[in-house]
């Protein structure tokens, strides 16, 4: 067993280059002398998510086709945002606001964690709403067809356990899992009552 | 509002190519007779990880530098196969013994979800391994240098609860929730004690 430290990256090159991605390919020395080449990195941008909880207690939701694994989603709100132009809190009221026109005035950070840290760059930022209300029509994006679904949150979770209710992203489940350790330690009994 | 449905594929070519992914190039017409053009997915293997409890009611884990991300992290022990050659579960069981020498005899699935279903055609499954035994010196791929990480379990709970325990991927506590969804509804005592 080496030791672990990192990499040293002795060349590098973009394969690949759009708005939405770069394709990055090194040569890298790891520390028990062996080398790497090529390795590939994508650079993409950052995300957040939303478990956004309304005045009535249900968690507010979005279905959508998703071209990628060309299926229909269930999913928390949320999207990516540009970290030079925005920080995650602002980014993750913009996205609850523009897919289901919620807001909310009671806004709680979960943590955060890699998407695939081998290969990506991606981080994923999870915040929980309680008390959202409805303050305006959505306004998706270009291209974006969402329909938006509210579930009472004991409903939820008793169809996430018996597999009726699927929510598709592993990153929205990622959010439940720090919502719950959230929850555990919380004094608020309307975030205590979140847990499983 | 527009309908959801799939969108067609009017046209479709390949950017780039290598072992471990698939950059596709699209031009999409959406329900809504919105045409998008280019539309981008990465196509690259499926995932596995494994929650495993050892004999001690400890969960072991791995410590590795992930140089998408540049950081050392803590991790499930898990990784990609090739959908061709082999199913999910037999891919848990050989990316357990590889990257820790561990086995279990009591193997659960948890539930599978997709990466990043906009972009990325990855699905995750998830397992759960107890009262796992360490039968073999860890075997790890060409370039993984990894570290075994031992933790019982109530200790790695409230360490993550009180940030002195951070498990960084975000498929990991993707994994983590699954687990509680399933301990909620299992009679096993071994099991619903990982219960939050």
């Amino acid at each position: 067993v080496g030791q672990i430290s990192p990499w040293k990256v002795l060349d590098a090159k973009y394969l690949y280059q759009d708005q939405w991605l770069q394709l990055r390919s090194e040569t890298v020395l790891l520390p028990n002398g062996k080398k790497l080449a090529p390795f590939h990195t994508i650079e993409c941008a950052n995300w957040v998510i939303a478990i956004a909880i309304n005045h009535e207690g249900k968690i507010i939701l979005v279905e959508q086709y998703r071209h990628g694994v060309k299926h229909i989603t269930l999913e928390l709100p949320g999207g990516t945002f540009t970290d030079d132009t925005e920080v995650p809190e602002a980014a993750v009221k913009r996205e609850l606001l523009e897919e289901t026109g919620y807001a909310s005035s009671d806004w709680h950070y979960l943590g955060s964690s890699f998407l695939a840290a081998a290969r990506m760059t991606t981080r994923i930022y999870a915040y929980l709403a309680i008390d959202a209300r409805k303050i305006a029509d959505p306004t998706p994006d270009d291209g974006e067809i969402i329909v938006n679904r509210e579930i009472p949150w004991t409903e939820f979770l008793t169809g996430m356990r018996s597999g009726r209710v699927t929510l598709h992203e592993t990153n929205h489940l990622a959010g439940l899992f720090q919502l719950q350790l959230f929850a555990a330690k919380a004094s608020d009994p309307r975030i205590r009552e979140l847990l499983i």
